[in-house]
């Protein structure tokens, strides 16, 4: 079985360790967001590829989710000492590497998916990791300034320094309406057998995703079962602050109104949560296959277990 | 009193420390042998100049001599296990900021000589410390191959991979001759009151900074006072293997040899080991002025002393 997830940071990260335990022997792509990346300090940085790449090849910090385990942070301490800016952003020891090569490798000329695939080779994934784009999207959120006016900031601004605090306006991919499919990103979505989005920010990482053009029209004519996870549980996000970008968009913070948001177009089949069950009729009004079920990625076994209701639900809908 | 020194790496770095010292009140120039220099993984990496501004600046792994203390290295243990070459270089994790830094103001079109001064803003070493030349200079040591073949390397390939174990059959600072001596090298060559040598590598540091066509003429024409301390004891470098590429020079490894190769046109003053007495009748005989002192920087007291009887017998060659 081939299965493509569309996948953002520690959500998706975390929903593809499920995945995989539930479906072994399936061949599985991940296309990943690259709208959060950010150059800091000359460096490319990839967090949401990172958090993935980390977390299938066993190098995460598990109890923090990004980032890699057995850290220390004596590079950005003393960038921080030369008083270099920007100081907000928690980038480890460890973790400077994987960026010092991809830079490199950036500027000898080779695209961020052959990048992403040389860094791969170390952390063996287990799944086949593509970057949404070779080209470059960073999105950028639209936050009241002082006094009425606006100003616009990388959204790694908006969510790590500002940790999203203030109202976001509008989220925008910049770049995205340039930008290509990276290689092997269409090829995998037509040849699917099943398309998932994980419980990633639909807004920010699966939106960045869709938002590059040929993607989203790739997976409404794929012709295969696209099933989602809510991100939203009780009307929250159950991590991260997806509900202040969801507002940018006009977009509910319910996981009724998230599946709509994607809408019958996209989406053949969505969960829920077992306590929005009375999501379930809302969703299947709208012309989208929904099953209540527990959404919460306490540990791998009931990660896996949330993969195989997307699965079935998948089975389902081909039906 | 202005004082210019020639410095390279660890012994200059720690004569200055004496020299600042034993003259509080002077205002010393530093002028930091660059031809070490080397990229590793798409950074800028100036071992000699990081030496001077982490010893003068208190951040110096005193036990080693060079790199920060209280250092870590987890950036080069994870390239190391990305496969990414070279494994050899040390570059701890600390340190590593320095490099990004400097990088990436090179990268945004600030000359060196720019750079460190913003470097040396964090490290005030109580010093002025510029390199040589903004250009790119190499030092690179030709040596015997396999089967009588020549192979030429990269300075610090033949000193930390090859640890000097092989014979140097040349030293060529490359670039050099088309190089151009820093912004305020010549200036503070010309206005200097007295010019010291210490007990640097003859041949890759202070005879890399003498390659850069106007420092040597600019020296040999200060009309003030120019001392040397040898870096030669007891026909065997203090440390480090200054032997191996003075052999390279056809200097042989001694003290009077040593202000031979510099020459009388260059050097007025030149101090030697105590234990090389027997030195000071041949170096006087080739008309330069020497004295027999002890020259090992055993402590901060030891090597001020030692920059003390350089400023005298400098004061004696004025006289």
């Amino acid at each position: 079985m081939r299965i493509v997830v569309l996948a953002g940071g520690i959500g998706g990260a975390r929903f593809l360790r499920g995945l995989r335990a539930a479906a072994p022997e399936a061949d599985i792509t991940v296309i990943g967001n690259t709208g959060d990346d950010i150059h800091l300090f000359g460096l490319k940085v990839c967090p949401d590829l990172d958090t993935v790449m980390y977390t299938l090849g066993g190098g995460i910090n598990e109890e923090q989710g990004w980032g890699r385990a057995d850290e220390t942070f004596h590079v950005k301490e003393e960038l921080a000492a030369y008083g270099v800016e920007p100081t907000w952003f928690g980038l480890g020891d460890r973790d400077f590497a994987t960026h010092v090569i991809r830079t490199q490798m950036l500027g000898a000329g080779y695209p961020l998916s052959a990048v992403t695939e040389a860094l791969c080779a170390r952390w063996k994934p287990g799944v086949r990791l593509l970057p949404m784009t070779d080209d470059r999207v960073e999105t950028h959120v639209a936050i009241q300034a002082e006094e009425g006016t606006r100003k616009v900031v990388h959204f790694q601004e908006y969510w790590v320094k500002l940790r999203a605090a203030v109202a976001a306006e509008a989220v925008v991919p910049v770049g995205a309406d340039q930008s290509k499919p990276a290689p092997g990103v269409l090829e995998a979505i037509s040849t699917a057998d099943v398309i998932l989005f994980p419980p990633s920010n639909p807004v920010v990482s699966i939106g960045a995703i869709l938002a590059v053009p040929g993607i989203r029209e790739a997976i409404a004519e794929a012709g295969v079962p696209v099933v989602g996870l809510s991100p939203i549980v009780g009307g929250a996000p159950v991590r991260g602050m997806a509900d202040k970008v969801l507002a940018a968009v006009g977009v509910e913070t319910t996981a009724a109104a998230v599946a709509a948001h994607y809408g019958s177009g996209l989406l053949d089949g969505w969960l829920v949560h077992t306590s929005d069950a009375d999501a379930v009729a809302d969703v299947e009004a709208a012309g989208i296959r929904c099953r209540a079920v527990p959404l919460l990625m306490a540990d791998l076994d009931a990660t896996a277990q949330m993969a195989r209701e997307a699965l079935a639900l998948a089975e389902e809908a081909r039906a």
